[in-house]
């Protein structure tokens, strides 16, 4: 696949949001003496993000970090889930979690060998840019770029995130990569003219999940980081 | 020095983009037939650089990318030395010679232990997202975030520059430390409310210019950039 540069989604494509998510609110939730099932919680949090999301896109909330919806989210299912007893510190350090996810086990080894490549690389989140620069730093994924909706002031799937992302990084739509899991990411990105990479992530919803079916549309599908960097012409590497 | 982050200037304290964009000068102009004393004709360009900038902040010039206003002073500056022979392509060319500038020898080992360490490292340059993207990739140049005064749709020494770069890194501004060979940069960086570390690079001009006296209030004096490693705390390392 010939491109010039590939942006990458990072919340489920390179991170597994789910268990570093739940390992931090069953230690935080643990410490406060209560009890829940906290994968279920994560899941929950998780859950009312793209609505949260369509209605700022819908202009219902105004734009915010990343981290305030998080925060308003998250009131809400711990509310939902009998867990009010958390305070104003423990729920902070909650929203910090999603600063620090374990990356996937093939995500470090195949960014590193794109970072060797012509193909300039980035990420292209809803997370803010302190957020991914602290993110990528601590899990070890290496980019040649941070890039989030946040210099859109707007956030996936509106087609102005992906064109602010070509437009900064200097190269025509067509000829740039959007790197996911999401089906409705890649149809985002594609609709804004770029090329698209579909990573199939069976585990981002825990074990018992189904598999995401690839989007009706797609440029590229790969296993995984690493399984992309060959198709963007990097030399062979064994498996980690 | 105790910092949450380090942003650097690019053109002259980590590149050498004198004798860089000299051999490519040379190159092209050698090729058209041209002859010409190249060094002087790169010090003459980039001496229209921050008269050309000062023209952009006091709102005589619009706001344009660097690549635009290399072009400017690129095109006077041809014609200030009689080689107006030299066509579009190969102006095009010499603009993006400053995209493909060569480190000076510690920049990547002192970067490379800085990215050990809890600090965040960012660029923050005039050069664009794309170009310091590029520009950092071939020269090998490790950051943790590429940040561009592009960002705050201005250029340094503008506050908002360096402001718009703490903001970005959900940084203090008295947490951020900026790192330059240019004292005026450091003290508009001072002047936001940022800490500085000065670099000297007697060598930016070329062997025959003095030394720059450091600014006059900065908070730390490093020799290079493995020194400054060592005063953000990163271990030893032999130097290459």
């Amino acid at each position: 696949m010939d491109v010039d540069a590939a942006v990458f989604d990072v919340f489920g494509t390179l991170t597994d949001w789910r268990s570093s998510v739940t390992d931090v609110l069953s230690d935080i939730g643990g410490q406060a003496g209560l009890h829940a099932d906290w994968p279920t919680v994560t899941d929950a949090w998780r859950h009312r993000y793209r609505p949260a999301l369509r209605r700022i896109l819908a202009g219902e909330l105004s734009w915010r970090p990343l981290d305030d919806l998080h925060r308003l989210t998250l009131d809400e299912v711990l509310a939902e889930h009998g867990l009010d007893a958390l305070g104003e510190a423990d729920r902070d350090a909650l929203v910090q979690a999603w600063h620090r996810l374990r990356p996937w086990p093939d995500a470090s080894p195949g960014l590193e060998l794109i970072h060797h490549t012509r193909v300039v690389t980035a990420t292209l989140s809803n997370g803010g840019v302190g957020l991914l620069a602290r993110l990528t730093k601590q899990a070890g994924l290496r980019f040649d770029c941070i890039l989030s909706a946040e210099l859109a002031r707007s956030y996936k799937p509106d087609p102005q995130a992906y064109r602010t992302a070509a437009e900064l990084l200097e190269v025509e739509p067509q000829r740039l990569l959007m790197v996911a899991c999401h089906p409705d990411d890649l149809e985002a990105a594609a609709k804004a003219g770029l090329r698209t990479a579909y990573i199939p992530r069976p585990l981002e919803w825990g074990p018992a999940a189904g598999r995401v079916d690839p989007p009706a549309v797609v440029d590229l599908v790969a296993d995984d980081v690493i399984g992309l960097a060959s198709a963007l012409g990097a030399p062979g590497r064994t498996r980690p």
